[in-house]
Formats: structure tokens, C-alpha cells, sequence
């Protein structure tokens, strides 16, 4: 039955014939899961491989606001949960997703979240194959929460971690830094801010499939979403007891981006980004690897940015183009909430 | 670092230390889940077994409120991720759990919580093996949103889907029907109700393993969430093209429950459960079944309620002490809204 409301009201929650109307209407008869009883079924041969290891991620995404320039919701859930998977080395196959929807949120916003994630699912090659509908009374929630997990396939013997970064690996980005954290800022609209930024949000998988078929060497991977490129820097540093440094002439940071944060008072390095991430390769597949990006959509900008060193576990520093150098340290929170 | 903040803040979803602390002394801390990085990769030989099948589902919770008797929204995230898995004829394996916080909540809840959950996942022998936090501002959510996804295996061979129901098949549940509604509803304390009534909310991953031992010729069960045993009686006549008779005689309904719907003008069939299931097998193994419930803790109280037999496909009816007859329809919307 096709949908005749215009905005959700609490009964499309309520586990009858009105949620069962909006499900088939604006979900599954997109997503269209196959052979889909109650829940998902799912058949690979890929995962009875001697070998093979299961990847499971979850996130939940609350982004304020729901759309913006280069993506919405959808878009973010899609492959944000894809890009886990990918840069833990996992072949993305399958995601659900969960909806939790405030009462009066137009149906036709749901529409288009929904077609956004099908085109993201779609260009990762993942199938969104279950789901769940929630709506809670008006003032319960901000408008839309997707909450989307990830099931993937680890071929045998492949093993990314940050752990395994050793002194002189090369840590290389796929391209420019802080754009996701700069367009959900501008579209917010309460900076006054003109610059029309959009999201880096785009799917991972391709990218780390090319690299890893050229640098199979490759040590770690990691998306810098909340936190930027200095919190997985960080995070990376730890677990694997090195030190990192990075140069700062050759971060790349748009012209648009870094004037944004000069008037803001806020550091590039730390912005968000939802299709940004930091690689760990031997210097010796270094090459292979930034070529093999710059062959993907998604790595053309693709760049070496510093390297692992021996020194203080868990350090990480940035060169000056005048030779100084400084710390750069994890925040203790986020410059901006709901950037995710 | 222990958390000292008695509530969470914004910093706390932020992706840097504080959300690093929140996340390892709250939630890590507890669920303890092996190896993991960034996300979890995970073994099993059971999913390498030529003809199995991987079950994946989830869900979202947003009950009002968080705690009442008989458990928490992490009791109900973990049981019905759990029971989705379950009915399907999938063993749980591994679960996810994210959540989305408002600003404000008191850290304590959230640790009441993930004991809650921690618990449930032992007794259902499932790992809680990653997550996610989120936190909104102040009003940007209301309270605690949890979602859950749940990764199981279906063994070679074992199809339980409710297009396999046929004429003749008994229809079974294991326990009392309404309790979770009826909870929920006077642990609101709007209706100036004075019942104390415990949500049914329990894991039936035992449950249906016992039944699956004994009576393999099952053909299809359903967890009766949302819409109640009325709803999923529905979809079950639906999926299986039979019509379903039930009778009123048998319908194990509390006292307390059947009062308090008389009240209010609730009609018990369409109350939630969270710990009932309605399963469908042959005549000749419905002895067996209930005889296999009876010896789980979630089945002491299994009862046959009736039958599919052959008649308009999709229609439920319910026959009355008296003879008379009346139908089950399924509702367009649910007698309660956030009832999980």
C-alpha cells in the first residue's frame, strides 16, 4: 500500500499494519533484502575459508543536520560502516539498519536518506539486508537516527592493525583533510559562514582492495572521523609503541578549509572527515601504495604525510615548514558535537 | 582512568579521551569483548560447515522508561537481538551495541545498563563484541537509545520460516502473554496503577534449542514484540497462506494483566511480550515441543493455543468459551507507543 501521510506519526512505530505500510513502502521495497524472513539469511562462500575471519562494526549517527552538502544521513551511515570494515582489511558484504524517527519527520526525507544509502550500498558492492523502524513522540529525538552494523570477510592470512607499524613505515592519506567537519559547521548556518564545503563523506572498500592487492605489506589502516587525522594518529602511536611525525607542508587542507579554521580558532587536524583515512606501509611499498590510490575515486589525492619513528611510545609530532615542531595530542573532546 | 563526571557530557562523544574513558570504563570494561580492533574479527567453525547459513538482524530501542520491573533497555536490547536470532533457528554468536546518550544522563544508569546486558549475553552465551557511543545535547534525545544487531548461525539443513506452516500444525507459546505491555504501562505511572507487574523480557535461545532437539519437524516461530501474538499470528497466517484458530480458553494471561487491560480498554492478545514466542509444529511432535519447553526456564509455562487450519489464507479468529468466534485483525498502529 502506498504511503498516503506525509510526515510519520507514531503508529508507523507500532508494530501494525501502519509500520508494515511503511516499511515496504519506503524501505525494503528500495533496499529490496532477498529472501528476507524476519531477518537476514545470508550465504558466502568467502567466509567458510579456511582462514577467513568475520569483521562485525556498528555506529550510530546522529548528525546534525540531517542533509548537507556532499551527503546526508544516509550517506554517513552507509560508509562510515562500510570504511570500518575496509580499513580492518575486511571485504564489506552485508549492513543493516536501524531508524529511530521522531513523529512529524516528512516521509519524504525518508525517502531520500533511504535512496542515498541504497546509491552508497550499491557503489560499495554491499547489500543492505535488514532493518528496523522506530519512532518515538515528538521532542523524543532530533529528527532521524541511523544506526548501521557491518558484516565482512577477512581473507585468510591478512592482518591490519595498528600494532603491527614499525619505525620508517610511511603514513600516507587518501586525500584533502577536515572537509566532512567543515561542511556540517558551514551548514549549520550559525557562523554565518559562506563557504560552500563539501562532506568527504564517500565509501573506502575500492580503495583498500587496490592498495591491497599493490601494498600487501600494508601495516594498519584507519578512517579519521571524529577526532581527525590526530586522533587515529594518536590512537595508532599507542598501540603500536611508536612515535609519528608528520610534516605539516604536506598536509592537504583546502584553501576553504584552512581560512574556516583560522577565523574559528579550530585546527584542521582534529576536524572530522567520512572518507578520509591514514595508511601504514613499508617505505618500501610506499610508492606501490599512493599509486594504487591515486588510481581509485576515492584516493586521487592521495599523499604521503609523515612517518612512524623510533621515540617516545605514543607521541606524535608535526614538523613546521620552519623546521620547529610541535606535540599533537588528543583532544579530550570533539570541537563540534553531532559531527557524525 | 576511572570516569569521575557523575553525568555525560557532549565530550563524551567526541572521539577523543573522554569518549576513550567513557567507552573503557563503562562499556569495555564489562563486555571485555577478545582481540578486538577498531572492529571485531571473529572465528567460527560452525559458519565454515558446508550448507550453513549466517543469520544477521537488528534493532533499535527506545522504551519509556529505561528501567522497569523486571529489566532494563539493556536487558530488552541483548534479549531481543537474542530472540530475533533464535527463532530464525540461529545459535547467537556475537552482538553489537550502540548507543546514542543524551547530555545529562547520569553515568550510574548507564553502568545499571551494561551489567544489565553483560548478564543477558552470559546467560544466552552470546559475546557483546562491539559498539558505539554517541552522545546529543540536552533535549537532542531522551535518555538512552540503544541498538542492537546480532550475528548467529543457521546449521545445515534447519529452515524455520513461517511460509512452512501448514493446516493442522499446533500453535504454541511459552509462557503468559501481555507482561512486557503491562509493565511498561504501569511503570509509567500515568495510570495511577498500582500493579506490579515484571516485564516477561528473557532470552529464548535455550528455549529453542531444547524445542529444535526434540521436535525437529518444527516449522516456524516468532518472538511476539511489537503488535503482541495478535501481530505476529497474522503475519504468520499471511507468510503460510492458512488461516489460525485460537482459543480463548487457553490463553495464558495473569490475572493482573487481564485487569488491567479491562481497565483501560486493552485487549491483552495485542500487548507486547518480550521473552514469548508463538511456535508452529506438526501434531505429531506438539507433545514433544511442549514437553522440551517445559524443562527451559523461558518454557515452564508452555501451552498449546490453537491451530492453522485450512480456511481464508491470512484470517485469525479467535473461538470463545461459548462457542462464538471473532476475528484477529492486526492493528494499524500499537496501543503504546515506546514499549521497547
Amino acid at each position: 500500500m502506498a504511503l498516503k501521510d506525509e510526515r510519520v506519526t507514531l503508529a508507523h512505530g507500532g508494530g501494525g499494519r501502519a509500520m508494515r505500510d511503511l516499511i515496504e513502502d519506503v524501505f525494503t521495497s528500495v533496499f529490496r533484502p532477498d529472501g528476507m524472513e524476519d531477518q537476514a539469511r545470508l550465504q558466502a562462500a568467502a567466509l567458510a575459508e579456511p582462514g577467513a575471519r568475520l569483521a562485525f562494526t556498528t555506529d550510530s549517527f546522529v548528525v546534525d543536520p540531517v542533509e548537507f552538502p556532499g551527503g546526508d544521513i544516509g550517506t554517513l551511515a552507509v560508509c562510515g560502516t562500510v570504511n570500518d570494515l575496509a580499513v580492518g582489511g575486511a571485504k564489506p558484504l552485508w549492513i543493516s539498519a536501524a531508524f529511530i524517527i521522531e513523529e512529524g519527520v516528512e516521509v519524504a526525507l525518508l525517502r531520500r536518506i533511504v535512496a542515498s544509502m541504497a546509491a552508497e550500498a550499491d557503489k560499495a558492492g554491499v547489500k543492505i539486508v535488514t532493518g528496523d523502524t522506530k519512532v518515538v513522540e515528538r521532542g523524543g529525538a532530533d529528527g532521524v537516527f541511523v544506526t548501521t552494523s557491518g558484516v565482512g570477510v577477512i581473507p585468510p592470512g591478512r592482518d591490519l592493525r595498528a600494532m603491527n607499524i614499525r619505525p620508517g613505515d610511511v603514513a600516507i592519506v587518501n586525500g584533502v583533510l577536515g572537509d566532512h567537519g567543515a561542511a556540517i559547521l558551514a551548514a549549520r548556518g550559525e557562523m554565518a559562514l559562506s563557504a560552500e564545503i563539501a562532506s568527504d563523506c564517500q565509501g573506502l572498500g575500492h580503495l583498500m582492495e587496490a592498495v591491497l592487492v599493490t601494498a600487501p605489506g600494508a601495516r594498519a589502516a584507519r578512517d579519521a572521523t571524529r577526532g581527525g587525522v590526530a586522533a587515529v594518529l594518536n590512537e595508532m602511536a599507542e598501540a603500536a609503541g611508536v612515535a609519528i611525525e608528520i610534516e605539516e607542508d604536506a598536509l592537504p587542507i583546502r584553501a576553504e578549509v584552512r581560512g574556516m579554521c583560522e577565523i574559528l580558532g579550530l585546527d584542521p587536524l582534529y576536524l572530522a572527515n567520512e572518507g578520509t583515512l591514514v595508511l601504514f606501509v613499508p617505505e618500501a611499498q610506499a610508492e606501490a601504495a599512493l599509486q594504487a590510490m591515486r588510481g581509485t575515486e576515492a584516493g586521487r589525492g592521495a599523499v604521503a604525510i609523515g612517518r612512524a619513528v623510533a621515540g617516545a611510545p605514543g607521541r606524535v609530532s608535526l614538523r613546521s615548514a620552519f623546521g620547529g615542531s610541535r606535540i599533537v595530542d588528543m583532544l579530550v573532546g570533539e570541537q563540534l558535537p553531532r559531527i557524525c
